[in-house]
């Protein structure tokens, strides 16, 4: 895949901020929205910030208050703005992730949808912002809705990836497949870089085991957010991913990194 | 929560207008719309705007009519323009915010609404304009809507405030869980300072004590406005309700503050 | 309620072109839009505008078309330009509104409405525009709708003209309550100079009558088209009206004058 | 109506491309827009622009493609470039009128209409563009729309047609109401120039005399499409209709006109 | 046809981009958006760029991200910006085709569509924007939509193509009506030069018989995608395609060229 991560040709000159030399990045996604009934609030970004940092995390994704909020916290990661996709005022959105000092911008596209069909024209729109101000742009690409997990097949997740790619995104961020093998035909059909995003299902085993498949398919890295910041040592965690996208560790190297007790005996999750 | 209330790193230089040195504030608020079958409007602004302010009310909450008619009662109460949570003319608003200095704006938002949606997403555009200006923004967070008490539990309350928090306000003002305990987790998970909202239920007594409990749970202040402005003495209860907020006095020296007999036999409501 | 109609300490230096320095303005409304089956079309305007031209009317509300049609019968009236509730180029029209030297423009709003729900946050936005450009903004705030007469209480009449006051218009045009008891309250609860609209039904002497009971209970003056210009001597019934606003003249005279004979033998109606 | 044709006192100096000295005008609509199942092409515009410059035609209607491609067959015709009823970017339309070199814009509204409700409103939002522009704007209109004859009352058209007058058109273009007495009342109420359209129904002989009875009735002109350009002998029909309405022959005299055999044994349709 | 293709008198200079010397186009559509159970993506792009620039296509329709990832392979093509004809944002995506050195831009319109009904309004937009900045506009003209064959008669797609024409498109791209017939009257009445598209149906041999009508009928070329790009050998069929366009070649001799072994054994599909 290293020849896609190329960005060298590009003018979003951005793009060093979240590819290291290597051509990996590993991400945390920190840009959950608490909604009543819905997903619960990060307790304490502040710490959970503070040691991604220290774990070496390429990037993060954020909204735009915890951004302003927790700026010192960010150390040398890659500040990411997550916009919202029903968003039509996009030139105002680039604006404020420019104002921030924002590295990229991240929105999710749910094709196939009907309710949310206008996030996909939105996505086009938002490529066509972020060309004109050389910022890249992350696309979330999940077949219908995250709910619709039935839509979610191999064949599915290549081709809404595809579309992000097509669609002007420099880096997509989708699903994993379950196997290696579809994995790589969506890292081949993508046109652009793929991260593995991280989800709220199974447990630390089975996601570094995704994770080493997903990277093993040719994925670029990985967006992992409720599997760190909910876990109690969210630094733990956050440095075994790191070290199976960038050091190519194996998942029981990186289980032993993340069970280490050196930090006291704080629970996994 | 002194912490959180730390502003001098904003940009928006424009919050030491709300909040005193003590990180505390007590505004009023004035913003009502009177509707067919609603609210009724504030029969007297003049006079309770001249009585806030002798008793140092902190700010007000004001509409645009008001702000313009009554300019001169304003003493040194910072100016809340409030906006309409539907405007999508989000810019030209805040030009009037400016144009009639006022030091910040406020918009409701209805997390988990289905009707109201749109002043979500709305929510994140306002706060991008005013990041552009630097004007302070308030987002009142209120689950679903006004009506569905039903909603508003403990756990909806913490979200609506996070969320508001996360898209960039500068204060939530939200309403008072019921006990102590849960309306300090809706403050510790609101990393926006946050202020509690009178409302129209209950009597005066039992507003001061969700008052006096919710900056004993880390609340920075009181939003109060017909519990105020529908009492024949505004100036009193804005008195003693600037003595909770700011000299941490007890319910009970509020409550006799309040119905000291000094400026005549009027009826406390 | 001379106190509200103190307009030199606004920015819109036009209000003089709108109120008299007696406070009053006797306006005729010729912005009434033919539909079919609806409303037929002032036969002949020219006439109509050169008799209350002549009979001294304060002002007079028209259409883009008509106003430029007709600039040269205006006189010394002030032109107040009628936009369309539905507008959604707000700028465009002000804009309009000043290349036309309109003085004023008016806009209608129905508070409580469900189908026109929309006209009421588009009457915030047309007051942040008028604000910019220093245009005073009339407000014909009505309950519900023309139509729907059941919701035209007093209560409502008063809570709609608040409403129009505090979303930053300028003079609220609307319905007489039947009685002067309630006008007054309506009156005083307004907050912006308030004028009584005339509207179809009843005759030339109900008209006079409401008018007047208006102007006693508060009202600084008079809106009034059809029984103006559905009359066979719009500049009698003008003339009448004029003098009850600004020389507080009974019924009675109001009546004598528009029923003399020397303009000949036209029909009141 | 010469008095209403009087456009030397407007800033819209076009005018003088529209109506002749003589107050009258002939114009050729050919901006229908085909679509499916619907109205067919004009198979040959080249030919019928080219026959009905030479038969004096003042003004045309075109679409914007076409008057692209045939801009050397308009000679001395004005260009009318008809615009999208459903347009909300008014700006850019009025713009491309402007670097087409069009003369004036028209647009179709359907007052009473329920589904195209919204093209009353634009109809005033493209004035104001138009006024800024100094761009004389033709409205047709048509009451609820096209197919609804029933609602095609005298009264009606003239209700229409005073609308669009007042919302700011410099000439309609309307229906023919059957007879000249309703027809004359259309007129009077009007208060801009009226042209009489043409339709599709009916034969040469009922159209020649319908326009001869509008123009009695006090219609400035004519615009007439299908009949012209539907024919084999455009550049004939045309000739006879601007005899018709400059020259004030007789229907008999029109008719020999449009029959003269000179140009070979075309047909008339 | 040549008389159509005369763009010398156009201020759209990129025309000579699309058109050859000799009027005519062959172009290659690989802007085929993947959906979740809809098409498959395009496996290798970057081949069959290389190839159809080897083949001499004269011009390539891609999407935003395509065209910036695989500039190094376009050559001499022309390259069309494909658009989205739910795009309300015009200007933006304008100026994205200037950025990117766009020759033209590309959408699509259903005629007759309900549900789609927006996308015609939109084209005259469009129209008046691509003017605006001189670049050529390929309207692709479908009735109804794709799906609904029933409703792609003779003629209906030579209505559509005739709409495209009016609104202001420079070229017609639209389906072969099955005979040539019917297709040269298309031809005859869209006024704007057509090229016939390729589709999914048939195979290799029908596709190059309609392509060979369609051009004997006064198409001046065909725009071909997933039949190119779904070969084995893109080039093969691109450089016979382009022998059918500029050298009039007969179907037998297009299969011939197609057929050749040299590139070794891959499959013609």
């Amino acid at each position: 895949m290293s020849g896609s991560v190329n960005f060298h040709g590009s003018h979003k000159t951005r793009m060093r901020r979240l590819l290291r030399p290597n051509g990996r990045t590993f991400i945390v996604a920190m840009d959950h929205l608490s909604r009543p009934g819905g997903t619960q609030p990060i307790r304490d970004p502040q710490r959970v910030l503070a040691e991604i940092a220290a774990a070496d995390a390429d990037a993060v994704l954020l909204r735009h208050g915890t951004a302003v909020r927790h700026a010192e916290q960010l150390g040398r990661m890659a500040l990411v703005l997550s916009l919202n996709h029903e968003d039509s005022f996009l030139e105002q959105s680039i604006r404020l992730a420019l104002r921030l000092g924002a590295d990229a911008v991240k929105v999710v596209a749910f094709p196939g949808s009907i309710d949310l069909a206008s996030s996909v024209p939105n996505l086009g729109l938002l490529a066509a912002q972020c060309d004109q101000w050389a910022i890249p742009l992350i696309a979330e690409m999940i077949p219908v809705s995250f709910e619709a997990k039935q839509a979610h097949t191999a064949t599915n997740i290549a081709s809404a990836a595809r579309l992000g790619s097509d669609l002007g995104c420099d880096l997509v961020k989708t699903k994993y497949t379950g196997d290696q093998k579809s994995f790589s035909e969506v890292v081949r059909l993508a046109h652009a870089p793929v991260v593995v995003l991280g989800g709220a299902d199974g447990d630390i085993d089975s996601l570094f085991k995704s994770v080493r498949e997903a990277l093993d398919a040719g994925a670029v890295g990985a967006a992992v957010g409720r599997k760190v910041w909910q876990s109690e040592v969210p630094g733990r965690i956050a440095g075994a991913l790191a070290r199976l996208v960038h050091e190519d560790v194996s998942v029981k190297t990186a289980i032993r990194e993340a069970s280490r007790v050196t930090l006291g005996p704080r629970k996994l999750r």
